[in-house]
């Protein structure tokens, strides 16, 4: 636990300029879909992470292993994740994607094991449980609170879209969780961002104008097959940053033989360039 | 894994009166309120649940282990947590408390995890996401989905308490998300239950009138002062059962000597009696 801790967003900066990227994968391991050479073993998760890691950290602004896919395995699982918070080397951030939503009591427990023990440098929240819940997260300088705002699945409008009023104002609920999370913004220690899926591209050009300067990490390309130029578009700050674009499976999985690792590369790299190119797209057309 | 599992909601009830008790006893182990002849190390917490467990296991109706307690101390608490599931007797459903939301593919992951694997009872998930997001709990017939309702923080009402349009309803959002539930309840293998803070028995009642057959998980007795009667009062179902009253704090760390085993048990038996005392006056009143 270092004493002081730069900002999350500048070292998400440094790493987003230092690899000309705005990608980042999703560790999800499912050794049902490993390389057979590897086996389908929980045991085979720290390594086969190990390996995607090695071949995509010069290419990549953060990772994001989501829980759900350790705990999985339970014990062995959770010692996987672990492992593979070591294995990520310095100077990208890791995102722990565990959607956590609980009152304070139990957030600062979370927050503890999470960040203080664990160094994950960033978590996902669900926004339910109102401020207050999440304050041990928001307290922690240097660390990072995504928070849901906009879910990617196909069922994410069945709350999300319903408007709600809010003294003069009804917007729709995933407006309101973006506009209380920026207010969060102004009094945190923390760093805060939001979650928009990129299946929703017009849902998330409407967070980003109520939010310009929060940074937005958006799940959904890929095999969710969300629209990336539509997303690159709506999610990219004044500077053309900002934007956390998330591939799991497609990269993960882009091979399935000996030379997993080279395809998953060969698929971030594809996805950075392509990214890169919409970027340079937009900034021609911010200018012009 | 058995071929074939009872109802949730019989297994409850069986266990409610078999110990003639609504009483769920919070397992949110911090080693720093141990007793001094366990330590205070991560190593001390499935001891200290074991001897609790022991002590209190003929008088309640369901365990409930808070994941984040368990997340505070990285690995070796995941293992406490699985030890914990353990050595809880047959007979009394364990409810995960781990507040999980996420996609599909990824609840599936965590379902496998901790219905399948670990042999939890029931989850408590958020809402937020949708029911596509929470329906690989749902097909898992013999479990139970406690879904966030209204929750027992200060600031619960941030979110929850914002009134929602939906078609020609305006609702508070803790209904809407109730509404939802019950729903979800018509067509799901798993019970659905609700979570509704102690803190907030006004609310209880609505959720109550509005869902008259979910069993509704309510924490916030004890050390977050909700009020016990009106708390009872409030959330009984027609036949007296169907709430589960959950206390941590007041519970495990009655007493901090040698002694807190039988401190842990005589707090549990106040508390079951004084509930079953406040019972008694409810079927009173219904009847008269």
């Amino acid at each position: 636990m270092a004493a002081t801790i730069e900002p999350f967003s500048q070292r998400l900066r440094a790493a987003m300029r230092r690899n000309k990227s705005l990608v980042c994968v999703g560790l999800d391991p499912n050794p049902d879909n490993f390389p057979q050479h590897l086996g389908n073993g929980a045991g085979a998760i720290a390594q086969f992470n190990a390996t995607i890691v090695d071949a995509t950290s010069d290419l990549v602004c953060a990772y994001k292993p989501n829980l759900g896919f350790y705990a999985a395995h339970g014990e062995a699982g959770f010692a996987a994740l672990v492992e593979t918070r070591r294995l990520i080397p310095a100077g990208i951030p890791v995102i722990l994607d565990a959607k956590v939503g609980d009152m304070d009591a139990t957030s600062a427990a979370y927050a503890r094991g999470y960040f203080d023990l664990l160094g994950f440098d960033a978590i996902t929240v669900h926004p339910f449980m109102g401020e207050d819940g999440l304050s041990p997260f928001l307290i922690k300088a240097g660390r990072c609170v995504f928070v849901l705002c906009k879910t990617s699945n196909p069922g994410g409008g069945e709350f999300q879209d319903l408007m709600v009023r809010e003294g003069a104002r009804e917007n729709p609920f995933f407006l309101t969780v973006a506009a209380h999370a920026a207010d969060w913004a102004t009094r945190s220690a923390a760093d805060v961002g939001l979650v928009v899926g990129a299946t929703y591209p017009d849902h998330l050009a409407r967070v980003r104008a109520a939010c310009p300067n929060l940074p937005i990490l958006v799940p959904g390309v890929g095999a969710q097959a969300g629209d990336l130029a539509a997303t690159v578009r709506a999610g990219l700050d004044a500077r053309g940053e900002g934007l956390i674009v998330s591939a799991s499976r497609s990269i993960l999985y882009a091979g399935d033989g000996p030379d997993f690792a080279a395809q998953a590369r060969a698929a971030t790299l594809h996805l950075r360039d392509e990214i890169n190119i919409l970027r340079d797209t937009a900034a021609v057309i911010a200018i012009s």
